[in-house]
């Protein structure tokens, strides 16, 4: 197969952006990767690792790239971009991998150079890992990957877009076109609450640490341990997401407040009957989360003493 | 080694009672198992897997036990507590294994056979599954069992706590003896609260699919999956922990809404700073809970396509 690209720059050597360097190297997608890294002990150890060639500063990592990648937090999205767009070749590919999508589309898009492809993304993979030592090449092997292309763009734009969806093909993902506020909502709800949930819950039973004597960490494995896994994500990455996603984000927030009131209300009332109805509920939806191949079926996610098969 | 108990009664076959039987046959901690179950098919299927003898009641299923095991949701341990406390044998061991143990405590107590041990239970251990064939001979392993018995009894109930606590280890537990009123509120931050949590977004998602067009359960691998295992969880055992531990609960539940309604302002306002402190801080967590061993370091709890070793 030839590559899809002849040569792409990967502009932050974190968990997604080495997983992406080392997956177009491995599966051939990319002939070249280029590697450019603010923080020079990361780019350092990006090198060391082999999973591209280290570029001496921005521009020259992207000087000769059909497509720019930029992989770093969605704060930093709009200044690494500004930092590299010069230098970047006519009918080249600008795009990221950040979880909130308008925001950088309409910071890539002020850049103002019209002769470059600016066409976002969001491959829906990731661990709670992070650092250049965290990706690896499955990392997104049958996983969605969403794009937000403009609408009603030129022939050359939508080739353009082709030709990115046939990178993340090759990638082993599946590929969503998506409007961006759309995307916004969505992983409003898939990912952005849970996530803040997540960190919220783990900073309530931290807090009552105190009163609980290192009791919460001894029986995490009563449930709270799974909301742990999430919150172990990038603090920065995550910060920019609720900063650069907020009207969404307090959208959903506000109907999960609205919920969790009413189950207050039925524990408080000692409404048996609607709790029993709202849990009988969510069993459902895991059913069709595991059915749609987006979690495993294996008991207790498959890890540890369960050793049932 | 010789059995701690000559004869135990399992009363409900399910996950946590048909993992009881199963390990206690498989590592000798019990000569024989009875079992009993208000659902006929559930006690029918427990007797072809094999995990013990089922008895025509459950009067008969106490008569000779050394140690009776109530395996039922918390607010049926009252009824079937109730309906073969008569037929125990004088010194034998009245036990459980609900999520709540100030009120089934209080319950077992009441029901006036002073020549009878109770010493409730609660093994920290479990999995999204219920049902006979949802139990496994190692779930117990490795895991921590809280006894919750008396203050200052008679040397006879000391000693039975003591043989209660060797069965456990027996199983492959670690057992901890607990004051029932701290366990129910050191339960309620680990398991109690992440449970209620749990339901409450998955609901709010599934709300949301109205408008999110079947997108939630598609893109689930964003982070919202791991909320809908423990979702997936038996809806009336849930139920009635929540009707059961119901001070706990709002007062946990309290902290973790006051701790939200920060992190929401601090979206609102923009606040980047205190956004990274609380996520800056739970990461810690996470590692406390590894080294604790009560979670595997694997990522993605080393499901799917994490094929990162």
């Amino acid at each position: 197969m030839a590559p899809v690209f002849n040569q792409i720059a990967i502009i932050g050597v974190g968990l997604i952006g080495g997983s992406i360097a080392r997956a177009a190297l491995e599966k051939g997608a990319a002939g070249e990767v280029v590697l450019f890294d603010g923080n020079a002990d990361a780019l350092k150890r990006a090198g060391e690792i082999g999973f591209g060639k280290p570029a001496a500063s921005i521009e020259d990592a992207v000087r000769h790239a059909d497509a720019v990648f930029h992989c770093v937090p969605v704060g930093a999205m709009g200044a690494t971009a500004k930092a590299s767009i010069g230098a970047m070749k006519p009918g080249a590919i600008l795009t990221d991998v950040g979880s909130v999508k308008g925001n950088v589309a309409r910071e890539f898009r002020g850049l103002g150079r019209s002769d470059v492809h600016v066409i976002p993304g969001h491959p829906i993979a990731g661990t709670e890992k992070s650092g250049p030592d965290a990706g690896f090449a499955s990392l997104f092997e049958g996983r969605w990957c969403i794009l937000t292309p403009e609408a009603g763009a030129s022939a050359e734009y939508v080739a353009a877009t082709d030709r990115l969806a046939a990178f993340w093909t090759a990638l082993g993902s599946k590929v969503e076109r998506m409007d961006a506020q759309r995307h916004d909502l969505v992983l409003a709800v898939t990912s952005h609450l849970p996530h803040l949930i997540a960190y919220n819950i783990v900073a309530t039973a931290h807090d009552m640490e105190n009163v609980t004597d290192g009791e919460v960490v001894k029986f995490s494995a009563a449930g709270f341990r799974d909301f742990t896994r999430i919150a172990a994500s990038d603090p920065t990455m995550w910060r920019d997401v609720f900063l650069n996603n907020k009207e969404a984000v307090l959208e959903v927030l506000g109907r999960f407040d609205d919920d969790l009131t009413a189950l207050r209300k039925a524990i408080r009332n000692g409404d048996g009957q609607k709790l029993f109805d709202v849990f009988t509920h969510a069993r459902g939806i895991r059913r069709e989360i595991i059915d749609a191949g987006q979690d495993t079926a294996a008991t207790n996610f498959g890890r540890d003493t369960s050793k049932k098969p």
